[in-house]
């Protein structure tokens, strides 16, 4: 039978993330190290933040006829270039499937966009497990065959929740937790082993209303724009290295009922583009800040 | 069991759309008649085209309480205010759930969102059938336990394959039809029987880049942004009465593969709203083009 | 000689801005009130904020053939609907320019802005005078054949310059005040003198940002779009009612220098479309929050 | 005396804009030449359209230390890499400042925001002549102190004005062009001696309303956005490369002055950011469309 088409098309490429204390001829050495080995490249991208002197890259090639093996790559740049250019860098494969896990609460939105585009065939990844403190959204992943688990988070079970869910995780050989609206935070130890692996939408225009109730904030300031942000969790709420964010303008006709619908819309997008991105190896994180390539 | 709850609160309301030619005091004799009878106006919009000398209004008042019973409304407003006052109108009541049919192709994108809000409460709506000139969406409409139906339309067999449609929607007592990225194009006599009742989403920023291929020639063109337009179909293609538009930035960097992805987010989210708009009674057309009140 | 058209067209219409506890019949109360006086209504908008149980109205008509003469609307009014009703209201009339003046320290691009709209015609206003606690702007002033009068405000000497400020300001019957990036906190005595008459623009998306150097602490965040915002200045700094934002997207390819460059042109725009409302006499003022008609 | 602070910094810096058949290398060999020669780089970005297989890169360096003469590095490049590897190219300096000419009709909006911005040091640029079909906007070159030239060209007298025109472009040595809301035609000849160096502003989302009386077509569509676009011009009308676009939301509460007003803020803002995109040599021309570097 004939299947939704899938709007990615199959690679077979490595990708290398960089960043370094930015010096002359960072970009030349690489290319050439490319260039010398018949490293076809189909993406390149650098910024230099001039003022904190930081290199940042991102490169793909093609592996097809690419002279140094797969499993050799690594091994190779660290040698020659990353240890003596003092590089912090990442290889990844673009036939290597990440693996998501989704933690969920009572809204289904953002649920739902993630599940429809994974469905459709929009991103290359896999969703082993949605975890949630609550039973209603079980039929949302039984309706996209997904396994849901049910973990019922208290203030007294907290640590023990955590455990049984970073478990899971491991065993799931999760590679990056998407929080779509779950309503619970995470411990500082749970995030900890996580480092920008977890992505989270908050429903404001950080660092505008932090916190609970970012629309009845925005409401009772009587701002004429609502936004949505998405950001890597980290142990301080809501200040986590900015992926993407989006706004919509908001006018004193709009109730906090309209402004919660309005929102949900944004944060919809906003946390899918972020998921987009991270799923591409577009996005590298310095000094709480993210770099997303284009 | 718990189940997810819906954004919307149920309301026991009527709702008066109103269009005339300008003049003194439709504004009062129109409030006035429903303060008189004791009607509690909850929403109440109007709008003057000053060059047409065209009235616009939409209004919403409680049932409960109102001296005029639900079935006689329409008879007292007509008799006292509607004739007299030359008004194009048409009243509707909160409690009726509009019954909306959707006609999709090979895409899923719009018809999952659609859905989505659908299974979460988002909108008072039923959807008792999908048709489809494909087979390949079948299994979304499986997963959301709506009826499928398969239209396989050639341009032999179009004339015949309409009139089993159009059947199949009188059946199903159908208000109104979203095309929810539909590739045919349906007969000036398929559009006649519903008037400013097909909602199509056209993959661009209208009047730019009508008909086919919006996003090749957006990229041909390297225009910096592209957009999405919902609008009412008419017998002239995508030239009918504008709902709702939206826009995002494009560069050189975008591939045409790239601008339909970026594309896809627009359209979902654009006809979705125009659905929303349609579904609360708050869109006028008047001289090919639409009033959307707030 | 031929002069720059004016964008505006000259017309004879009285204004009134209304708020009131909500109740059944005001709005045909006051359109009556109107209609039976031969008040050709040409403008009118209304709002209800139901949860606070407030309308909001902003009603403009023709004077020629009006029944009642100009100078005793205001009576007629007051004692046939306004006092009976409650009502908080503001009568204008069309023909009375208001008289606006400007407050800048050194930075010229919202200066320019509204000089050269002043200059253009394209707002019913006179500019009096210019007061900035820098020489640096003068001939800008100069080049526009407007007063410009220094003040060199110093923690010291606040008080007495004020005095010498709020004196200019009554001698030039000034109806309000633009604060062109000045760069002076106003003293909560200055403000007194002018409540909800001086209309400030924040180079940030308020609520984020408050206080100084905001595009600094935007770059530091990492945030990816900043804002500007134009509100009435109270005596809480950076906290009055929001009359107008607007935002742009930026990166990390975005040095401070260049988001200052960014914001610059949203500043400009967004604090004229707000003196722009504010000349239409459209809006008003109630909790902190403003409702801005169409 | 104190004069405004420019925005912008100086520096001492050499420009390359480059495109050429794509292949391995390019990039690498570019910046070896660079850094060999003690070039600092301080900008570098670089793009590949991979379906056309073009490479389009901008380089800056810093001049002080380079090894090779600034009045060499042409030569130099050329002969090493430019010529070999089949190069477009052009090379700019810093310390060169462009010689821009001004062509305006009556409407005043775009011409003040672009004197506003020169008075302001916000560009690095030379304006020696603003040229007019009417003599109305003569007042606002004088108050700049800018030399204004009358040319009334008529249907009859075209190619006589054109001349003229032309002839006083060269006598001033202008780089280019940029047409401020000037409502006549340029013919081909004269649009064929500047190709890529006369900027225009068309007062739609182009290829929307092409042609004249944008937001009269826009109002009678009924579009719910209206944009403005500035492109180089071409001898084929509105269909030149665009720079840049922006846009904002219009509805049915929106006359057709009321669009004229909204647009003339988009128009002033387009226009200026594709002068500053010109300004600092970051738009580079291929195929009709634009490579606009960050």
């Amino acid at each position: 039978m004939e299947t939704i088409k899938p709007l990615r098309e199959k690679r077979n490429t490595a990708i290398l993330l960089i960043h370094c204390p930015d010096r002359q001829g960072i970009l030349a050495t690489v290319t050439e190290f490319l260039n010398k080995n018949q490293g076809n490249i189909i993406y390149l991208d650098q910024h230099v933040d001039r003022q904190e002197k930081i290199f940042y890259m991102r490169v793909e090639w093609e592996l097809d006829g690419f002279a140094i093996p797969s499993e050799k790559i690594g091994e190779y740049f660290a040698t020659l270039i990353g240890t003596p250019l003092k590089m912090n860098w990442k290889l990844y494969f673009s036939d290597e499937v990440p693996r998501m896990a989704l933690f969920v609460s009572k809204m289904p939105h953002c649920l739902f966009d993630i599940l429809a585009r994974y469905a459709a065939g929009e991103w290359d990844v896999e969703i082993p497990v949605i975890i949630s403190n609550h039973e209603l959204l079980r039929p949302v992943a039984d309706r996209f065959g997904i396994e849901f688990h049910y973990c019922p988070v208290t203030a007294e079970n907290k640590e023990e929740m955590e455990k049984e869910e970073i478990k899971l995780l491991k065993e799931k050989n999760i590679d990056f937790v998407v929080l779509a609206r779950y309503m619970q935070i995470l411990s500082p130890d749970f995030v900890k082993q996580f480092p920008n692996k977890i992505i989270n939408i908050h429903h404001s225009f950080l660092p505008a209303f932090a916190g609970a109730k970012p629309y009845h904030a925005a409401h009772e300031r009587g701002v004429k724009i609502i936004g949505a942000t998405s950001h890597y969790v980290t142990s301080d709420l809501d200040a986590g290295p900015i992926i993407e964010q989006d706004v919509t303008r908001s006018s004193h006709v709009d109730t906090i009922q309209k402004l919660i619908r309005k929102g949900r819309d944004l944060e919809k997008i906003v946390l899918s583009q972020a998921v987009y991105k991270h799923l591409q190896r577009k996005i590298l994180v310095y000094n709480n800040r993210t770099v997303v390539f284009n």
